[in-house]
């Protein structure tokens, strides 16, 4: 590998990407891949802190996920596309890790008491739930990341493993561990077809797998301005749930004759669907077609190659890190 | 390996084995290592949930640990002899298993808070320390242990280990891991040198490796029946502290000569004294002898071995607990 700066990031197995993932998180790491050695994890361990009864579905999820972040066009040349629980290291380094860290740093975590209400139907008062944020850190710090793109809701994780590795190069007297920055990204935005946050368990959603003619009843379904009651109406694109799909997904040269034409009535909502539609159908099938020929055993090779770099990566780093404290054995 | 039950039981590397370690766990060993498969850990990363601030000082005193095994009779040819971080698959069976370990089976463990009380000092309000018993769990259950010596008060975290087992089997619909028995162990058959506890730390121990010249003035310092004033005073064996001694190393043959003697004041505490202090030489001298035939590079070699056998039984059987969840990737 070239002396890029590294970037680690994972996502929870946990079903389809729909296009709100795509633009908070994909179009990032597309981004990211051109400047910086990514390492890009299917963090299937972290999908069991919430999912323990069901891990078959977790596994069953990944390959779908695989698929979805290659067909979005992550390229597993430029990148590593791996699987947590296939690199042993992570294990390791989290219980390393959870030797140094006070407790209190993980119940004060502002997620966790707030996620545990949240679930609480699912019983995730668990061992397991509270060291998440450690696992997390584990990731992280394995690779000698020097950046993580991250949401506003994970800034308290990252803030965590930059405490976890700052005590760690305290008590060991070392600089081996590097602390993560953040490259923060802007949340949500692309709306849900209701206006809500983008959520499958919402019913809002767009997958990226989503057949383009199950997509046409889904666009013609969305709220527009609630003020505008007739086509002859004047609307307001501002209040307009369409109008963040368009800022995204059509044309930007179309986009000042779609504002004005709602403004002045002379597009009704009928018609700024339609070019929507076009502009998804546009969107959606080439990376449809992609998907379409990563058939189960390319999404085998990619893993195999992913899981195999991530592995000799980690194997090297969890030496040093053991070295660092005397457990160079 | 033969078809005998496996045993599994560790020890932390924190220091040189004394007489009370001997009969209060390896005298056990030393019977359990004929009937079973027996795989004796040095658990390092135990050692680390106290000891973090210094783990060089944890290394340093692995290989003096392999040495007080093996000269005691331990027999690694016997035995899997390993060291617990050699073996990524504890703390990836660990991290497994914390997803399914309720918080509150930890919090209640009867050993959590007193210890945090006992050792307040040294600031173990960690996460590792918290999750001491998960790792046991885990160091057990990787090896199907069917039992584990313990003293009474490890009771506790060998039946949160069984309460692990039966809680993974009934989510998974297995019957994959083993429930562990406990072997039972009587508890400080040998007091120290004043009638506490053996203990390095109350100064009142004989340490395996003492030189048999340093043993002499401990022996003469040792209290015995406090009522026998003069030596033609009859004393009582049942409150003197030698009388244990004897009992577990001079011969049984010579007992009731003892006995009797102190009862009838014709034996004096120094006649006694003497014969202990004899018999502690022929106990103490051939272990030393062996001793002293284990050099570093036999340790490494023993190591060695041992990590490797125990590594193949644990890839073998960590391969089949994830197949058991679907997380055989």
């Amino acid at each position: 590998m070239s002396e890029k700066k590294r970037v680690f990031s994972g996502m929870r197995p946990t079903g389809q990407l729909h296009l709100g993932h795509y633009f908070g998180v994909i179009a990032n790491w597309l981004d990211l891949q051109a400047e910086f050695n990514c390492f890009f994890s299917v963090v299937d361990w972290h999908a069991m802190t919430t999912e323990y009864a069901d891990p078959w579905k977790v596994q069953k999820m990944v390959p779908g996920l695989v698929r979805d972040w290659v067909s979005s066009g992550i390229d597993p040349e430029k990148c590593v596309i791996f699987q947590q629980s296939a690199v042993k290291e992570h294990a390791e380094l989290s219980l390393l890790l959870s030797m140094i860290t006070p407790l209190g740093w993980l119940e004060r975590c502002p997620t966790y008491k707030e996620q545990r209400e949240q679930l609480a139907a699912k019983d995730i008062n668990t061992m397991g739930f509270l060291g998440y944020p450690v696992l997390m850190a584990a990731d992280i710090l394995l690779y000698f990341a020097h950046a993580v793109p991250v949401g506003q809701d994970q800034l308290p994780h990252l803030e965590l493993a930059r405490e976890i590795a700052r005590r760690f190069n305290h008590l060991y007297e070392t600089d081996l561990l590097i602390e993560p920055q953040d490259l923060l990204t802007a949340e949500a935005k692309l709306p849900g077809l209701d206006g809500r946050k983008m959520s499958k368990s919402y019913g809002n959603a767009i997958a990226l797998s989503d057949p383009i003619e199950d997509i046409l009843p889904k666009v013609r379904s969305m709220l527009t301005d609630k003020n505008r009651l007739r086509k002859s109406d004047p609307g307001d694109p501002s209040i307009c749930n369409l109008f963040p799909y368009h800022k995204l997904l059509t044309d930007p040269a179309k986009l000042p004759e779609i504002e004005e034409g709602c403004r002045n009535a002379s597009w009704g909502c009928v018609d700024c669907k339609k070019v929507l539609m076009e502009s998804l159908e546009a969107f959606l099938t080439p990376m449809q077609e992609r998907r379409a020929k990563i058939d189960d055993d390319t999404v085998r090779d990619i893993l195999a190659d992913g899981n195999k770099r991530a592995r000799e990566f980690a194997q090297r780093s969890m030496a040093q890190i053991r070295d660092a404290i005397g457990y160079d054995i």
